[in-house]
């Protein structure tokens, strides 16, 4: 089948372009000290954390419980869960989740490190545990430095936590668009990063694993000494909002397909709306076609043409997504095609699992 | 079980709210000429359309064949499907539809009616068809007027094609603050829809149907002669954007609930992000909790204080989405509660139905 004649609207997965991307990224870290943990909290399926790990990566990264165990059905186990775990309801399931898939969990909070500590070892269990440190996006993870000594001394005190090390997420600097801005900025939480690593040394405490870094910083955060290994996501299927950052160059594997509804004067309407296609990346445009785009509803898109449309009732448009992740939420399958015939489809497992 | 067990993040819907809020619209329409014909694009689910029949209306909206799939999939049949269906498979799957649920379906072109006729005759089924008209909100419809009749003549000789009427949905003006600028808005499109209804009657056109009308704007176009039912959606949930719109009176019966995973000096972050809450209606702010609040990222909610935060690791908190249909459309349930003690958990089976 052509891509022109799938149902829409639909997320269509162009696997050479996924393929490159993920040999691309392979290469900038074979046989270098630094591994690759990639994030599947973009693609959100087990298909794609296999084609990572069999390239070489270390393990695998989700953001929440839920994509964890649905990777686990998936056959990927060991991932790291990049999200502090809180609540009961969320307790009863990681005790359930870890003598069959072994994730490894982040914790900003001595008290919160003590109810899960009561929770494993009452399940006769142990968990892997990295400290999640603030490394100046302001968002979860404790203060680096001694704050974060003090939680690992606590942490690693505690029964049923086996702490393995740190965690600090530079989100704040992905999407800067200047390379050297992006470095300097790279450097600046990397250098909060490695402070806090040296002092677990110092303090005995384990640094087997110290991860950081998304598409925008991999290549940077590889650079300093204490990191083991990299979280990027985005780049397998790329979006608009990174294909502007300098110096990442990855391919556009995904796009969003839609088709023509009504046609007027100056303007045509398609069937993808905020529904179909997230716009929290940037705008968005229409493939090969010489038109403003904008999001016109729920469930329509609206293509403004300077003059007479030059598109079809029923023709398919694609459109590259402003943000990936946020995209990709709102499908249950991707339609994954080879130059535009249809090879398969993927269900998209960790949809919808936030919790 | 309490609403604050519940595990996170989680749409909540507080039953007895709605039951108002169902009440209160329909009381408005009671004994009168003009019927509801409520829109399922919002709530997503069979159990809220039975309902809203149970209460009067004459019929329900939708705005995709899948969701008329899921809809007829829980009982509910004769539904309006009010986008355009464009495109070979999903002719396949209305010619599917039609024996077994009876939809009602709109045409804004001649050559689009053709492929449809020519499916539904070469199946030996009818099914009922009204135009739809542009009435100033410039998306799909045709224009108004003499290229809506010639339409409506054209539909009606078709074979398979059963003329009913028009539809005009006066997108436009659903938010417009202030009552009386909405009311004269409103009055400018039925104006548009009432003389083009009154063109069909004096060419001969059926008009057993001329639906319109959101929650915005169902009891001002409801006072037009030539309109029979009128199409509102959110007022069963609501949002915020709604509330800030003068004189539409109903409850927030909608909310997410959100967990505290994380507390630093003057932040607190919840684990409701960008895949848990949409915020294309406008800011959202955490019910009782006096802070500022941003999204985050994909999967996390940042609550900013004036100075130490004032919540707990590990509180709930509960956010009014800013628009109802695309926060519902990121959840696969609701969680139905009243007063605050968990009745029951409804499968939102229109969600993600898109094509």
């Amino acid at each position: 089948m052509d891509i022109a004649q799938v149902d829409t609207p639909a997320l269509l997965l162009d696997l050479d372009m996924v393929e490159r991307n993920l040999d691309a990224m392979a290469a900038q870290f074979d046989g270098g000290r630094v591994k690759l943990r990639p994030h599947a909290k973009t693609h959100k399926t087990a298909t794609l954390a296999r084609m990572q790990l069999d390239r070489g990566a270390v393990g695998i990264c989700c953001a929440k419980l839920g994509e964890a165990e649905a990777l686990a059905d998936g056959g990927i186990t060991g991932v790291l869960v990049t999200t502090e775990i809180v609540g009961e309801e969320k307790l009863r399931r990681l005790v359930a989740l870890v003598p069959r898939a072994q994730p490894v969990i982040v914790l900003d909070d001595e008290q919160a490190a003590r109810h899960i500590s009561a929770a494993v070892a009452a399940a006769g269990i142990q968990i892997d545990v990295l400290i999640d440190i603030d490394v100046g996006q302001h968002r979860t993870g404790t203060a680096p430095g001694e704050p974060a000594v003090a939680l690992g001394k606590a942490v690693a005190a505690l029964p049923g936590l086996r702490l393995r090390g740190l965690q600090g997420y530079e989100g704040h600097v992905q999407h800067i668009t200047g390379t050297d801005e992006r470095r300097a900025a790279t450097a600046a939480a990397m250098s909060l990063l490695c402070a806090t690593a040296d002092a677990f040394s110092v303090a005995g405490l384990a640094t087997d694993i110290v991860t950081t870094g998304g598409t925008g910083s991999a290549v940077f955060a590889a650079g300093f000494d204490a990191i083991t290994d990299v979280q990027p996501g985005s780049y397998v299927v790329m979006d608009s909002q990174y294909r502007d950052v300098q110096g990442v160059h990855f391919e556009n594997a995904l796009t969003v397909l839609a088709t023509v509804l009504s046609v007027r004067d100056t303007w045509a309407v398609v069937d993808a709306g905020r529904k179909s296609l997230s716009n929290d990346g940037g705008p968005l445009c229409a493939i090969g076609v010489d038109a403003d785009f904008r999001l016109a509803g729920d469930e329509h898109g609206k293509l403004l043409f300077a003059g007479t449309p030059a598109i079809a009732l029923g023709a398919t448009v694609q459109f590259v997504p402003s943000h990936c992740d946020t995209t990709i939420n709102l499908y249950d399958e991707y339609v994954v095609h080879r130059n535009g015939t249809v090879v398969d489809r993927w269900p998209i497992v960790g949809r919808g699992r936030t919790r």
